[in-house]
């Protein structure tokens, strides 16, 4: 479920203006931003956006990005933007940085429905002119290069149908290949990128029923290569989406030095789509509420905006 | 264009009941089934088998398939489809089959557009309760199963944009690899697999400019695995397809024992779309219509329907 608290009377021409008076002069109206904005749903933000350009003859979402500055500017760009469009931000973001594992392609391939991570590709092109598989192989190279296209290309059959005899054979050839410690295994990442989830699944429930560990905890050990991180986090992602963004919530809160860029991708992805389970979940595990986990390690007016993502009354 | 002659006037009904009339009974009157599908555009056998599916509670597609046999029935089936949905038969045809050089997983890769592609591939999930790629990958191996996967799965952004400075990088990788008989190089991979057709055109030109000759005929030489055979194929249908279907069409009419399957499968998923101009380069090249050159290699109403296709007036 999701946490954000949109009320039932909206004008979206109050809005528009609001938030030209809240950029206007010297001075940005941070707070002011962040009472419209988080309090609005895609399509009303989608609706504001257009009704400021006619009002104004300018792209709000420019001059946000001039009004505002640092955590604040990106999580608030994010939130602003067409979900999809956000996401094939975020995917050319992480290609750029060339970040080491790519949570964010491991994510939209292995957690996004098909036509969701479909509906990115075809945001990723309208943006960049450029296909989203394209720019991932260009930027990784080798095993990781491969697995990551592999996902990123798939069109995963969607059906609940299972193949119990498949998902043996194939439990035994991650079996194998995690037990030698061949993870750039050809099998390993043909099974990963190209079966359906529910067959996934079914493959890793036989792994955990015939060798009596999960695959995840049989990865994890001697967690060494960027391959076998990408495993790790793909097979995590398909098994339990929420179970990972819940780990994804922790590590950033609790690495010393918050990882802001983690922290805002999960809230602003998640808030109107399971951030409150994900929530439950946070608390389940760590005894603290996250809204709570949040608001220490944050600060101003980024961290107000988080809370007011997060479901925090005003 | 297209070679086949539909009637200004057609009644769905009738062509209903004159099928079902031709298929009654002892014997089948495989002329009337040739005189009617053969002259009807997608659209109208769509409505045909609906119609005919309502008044007799039939499958024509099934009652078909009892009534004829051998190329015929092969060839009827093939086009009485919706066209994705043909597509995507040949497709799990090839990969059953197991061919050595999967042409039908080129083509769809390397000559339909991106759009089309997906199409297809949806097709696919529909009919088979799997992925296209997914089963790809199943059914092959090697090299020849990355550079398949990587091209069934891409969905290559379409615009007409080029970056020539990146043409002339790329054609140069290209050509490394291929002086050294590197066939296999990642990099060849990743660029035919993941680069948009005017990026590639830019780049096999380039090649051409640079190194004297075409990338095609430099492949071509020493034609010996399977892979080279594979690159070959598809840098021929995304530099010109019609050149490409021209000698499909060649090399299943001269080959002693004509190849029917590929016959069949040019003339029926380009009927509708450019088998005019097929026919044009084929007498360019050969010196011969094709229609008489198929008219001498096949017989009986398989060579009727075919010619029927090829929009030979009765």
């Amino acid at each position: 479920m999701a946490t954000i608290i949109v009320p039932e009377n909206v004008s979206i021409h109050e809005d528009a203006e609001n938030l030209q008076k809240a950029c206007k002069g010297w001075g940005t109206d941070e707070k002011a931003i962040i009472n419209i904005l988080g309090h609005r749903n895609a399509i009303q933000r989608k609706q504001i956006r257009q009704t400021y350009e006619e009002l104004y003859q300018e792209d709000l979402i420019k001059r946000l990005e001039s009004e505002l500055s640092g955590d604040l500017e990106k999580a608030v760009y994010r939130w602003i933007l067409d979900p999809v469009d956000r996401d094939a931000v975020l995917a050319n973001v992480a290609i750029k940085k060339a970040e080491t594992e790519f949570p964010v392609i491991i994510e939209l391939s292995c957690i996004y429905s098909p036509e969701e991570l479909l509906a990115v590709r075809r945001a990723y092109q309208s943006r960049y002119k450029r296909s989203l598989e394209e720019d991932v192989a260009a930027h990784t190279t080798g095993d990781l290069r491969k697995f990551l296209v592999g996902l990123v290309t798939t069109y995963r059959y969607d059906g609940p149908e299972i193949n119990e005899r498949l998902a043996k054979s194939e439990a035994d050839i991650l079996h194998e290949a995690i037990k030698d410690k061949i993870f750039n295994h050809e099998e390993v990442i043909r099974i990963l990128t190209t079966r359906s989830k529910a067959q996934l699944k079914a493959s890793f429930n036989r792994y955990r029923d015939e060798h009596g560990t999960s695959i995840t905890k049989k990865l994890l050990k001697d967690e060494s290569n960027v391959l076998q991180k990408a495993l790790h986090a793909a097979i995590r992602c398909i098994d339990d989406p929420k179970k990972y963004y819940e780990k994804v919530l922790r590590n950033a809160i609790k690495r010393s030095g918050t990882d802001e860029d983690a922290l805002t991708r999960v809230i602003v992805t998640r808030a109107e789509k399971d951030l409150k389970d994900l929530k439950e979940l946070y608390y389940e595990r760590n005894s603290v509420a996250l809204d709570d986990a949040v608001s220490k390690e944050t600060t101003g007016d980024y961290k107000k905006f988080l809370l007011t993502l997060l479901g925090k009354e005003d």
